[in-house]
């Protein structure tokens, strides 16, 4: 098989929740961001996992992301929805029993007319400028959402990466203000907001990135490991070249491995200039030339045997590593995770 | 729906393979690539249109993809393998009989053993130093795989879309030495050999980002287009800033439109700072702001209606300047699209 494996632990995503839980001021609820199919783990099982462990509200961006999620929580457990109501969801949103989050004075018009009787939440812009209502909007519907008892409130912050942003100081006030005197739940922190410290957890927290072990949540289990076949093996003389455009050449006598896994598997493009690693046995080899569609070549001189697999994804180098190569930041390198691989959920 | 829509042009990919089949010299067979998906556009529709038109080879990566694309066949049109025989790869091999393309001795004597009857290609490395034979190790096996009635002799590239790289009349060389007097039919070229003219283009040539109309096809049909649903839109004050890290500050009253797609779509996030645009009526609009994991901001100031939806790949936008608005090439951004999109195959 030429399929790369893709190992979830999710033992390691339960073990994530229960210490962002830990990490949340008292009384606070603890949800599960699960959109982008369970940020590239595989909605089901690590949604599944999950509620086991105690989760009882889960988040995706869009209704469409809904079905395969009620299918794998089965009645009870809250589904929200970030993307609120949009034109055509309020079949889905009747029949799974999602929880809009709406975002504008259209969604909540639409909501009342499509969906008059199912619950809902509303999305607040404390500044981000990219989901939520606005303040002056949120000013005139206030008094009739609240009579509709909305199930959540909440806002989402620009800046909680860097803790020291003065935005989030400036958008925490923003949603104080804006929320003062609520019934509803209220919620404004991800991840990044959970480490900003108690003040930003309000009533429900709702983790993403650090379930999955990625920065900011740098003391998290990281939860996957990435195993690719080796294709073949080679050996090249002085001055021979490897890959598209030439781009490496041997300056001393090399073995070349080739191994199952491209930027068609969600390894960017870029990485392959940015010091991408693969290991066997825990040594460490540099990926040289361009990685290819379905294909990367890796300089395993060092080895003193030919590996029949390789590791691209492992504790030596977990997913911001790989996000470093690139260029980009670790929830890419997650949401873009293959659909060739072969996934597999070890018991743990 | 917060869905994007992909809408596939079949018409467009089959004419983009009846273009390259005429480019290529007389009597030559033109293929059909079909791996990753079918370049991300659905490859039970695209192979299966592909095969009406006339298509009846198809190459693909792993064997692992065989399943899906021998389902949309049917028996008959040859499914040849670039990954060639893996280990476990026999049964896939046998029952969808596939074609794999023998990369070295291992392989070579994997066949023999697990698929003794089956039918075979080789794959010979060229001076890639990727994936193929060695000549040495050709050399030793040249008469035993000559017995054997090989289906195909190939080897690939490294730098067609370069077309006056040395190292392509170098490949051409190295593989006519290699296989000089075989009986069996040759292949060197994908789409930009093809285009380097008809001494690259053997028995048989296999476009694959050509069918698409991705460069270095500059005079394809594009054949894709990506509408994707305007979730709100806000207006901002000057001052007010957008998306994660505070990157963009409007300099005067700005209406900003928030999409429904992000980087878990496979919109690289790099392409938020380089440049990418979207289109309403065929009028642009900078995207602004980070590209998110689900969403994207746009500056739609100068439209005199809120638009409901926007138009990120078409004719205007095709996807190579998506690509270089990331920093990379067209076959990444073909291959990355996104799991989440409504992919809709129009009558044409």
């Amino acid at each position: 098989m030429a399929q790369a494996t893709l190992t979830v632990k999710l033992g390691a995503i339960a073990a994530n929740w229960r210490a962002l839980d830990r990490m949340s001021a008292p009384r606070v609820e603890t949800a599960a961001v699960v959109k982008a199919n369970a940020y590239g783990t595989g909605i089901r099982r690590t949604a599944a996992r999950l509620a086991e462990e105690g989760a009882r509200k889960f988040f995706i961006a869009t209704a469409d992301e809904g079905a395969e999620l009620r299918q794998a929580l089965g009645d009870g457990p809250e589904i929200y929805v970030f993307g609120g109501h949009m034109r055509g969801d309020a079949t889905a949103i009747t029949d799974l029993d999602l929880i809009p989050l709406l975002n504008s004075p259209q969604q909540f018009r639409r909501q009342k007319e499509a969906a008059p009787t199912a619950r809902f939440g509303v999305q607040l812009d404390t500044g981000m400028n990219r989901l939520g209502l606005e303040p002056a909007d949120w000013a005139v519907l206030r008094d009739e959402v609240t009579a509709s008892n909305p199930a959540l409130v909440m806002s989402h912050l620009a800046c909680a990466d860097e803790p020291d942003h003065a935005m989030n100081a400036q958008q925490l006030a923003t949603f104080e203000d804006m929320t003062q005197g609520l019934q509803a739940p209220r919620s404004l922190s991800a991840t990044g907001g959970i480490l900003l410290g108690y003040e930003y957890h309000f009533d429900l927290t709702r983790p993403g990135i650090g379930l999955y072990a990625g920065a900011p949540f740098d003391d998290g289990t990281p939860a996957i490991d990435l195993e690719v076949p080796v294709v073949q093996v080679r050996d090249l003389d002085v001055g021979e070249t490897v890959g598209y455009g030439n781009t490496w050449t041997a300056q001393r006598p090399t073995r070349i491995a080739t191994l199952s896994i491209g930027y068609a598997d969600g390894l960017p493009r870029a990485s392959g200039a940015g010091g991408l690693l693969a290991f066997a046995d825990g040594q460490a080899c540099p990926v040289v030339g361009r990685v290819s569609m379905d294909l990367v070549t890796v300089d395993v001189t060092a080895l003193t045997e030919a590996p029949e697999s390789m590791s691209i994804i492992c504790d030596d180098q977990p997913v911001d590593d790989i996000a470093e190569a690139a260029g980009t930041i670790g929830y890419e390198i997650f949401t873009s995770l293959g659909r060739r691989y072969q996934r597999r959920y070890p018991a743990a």
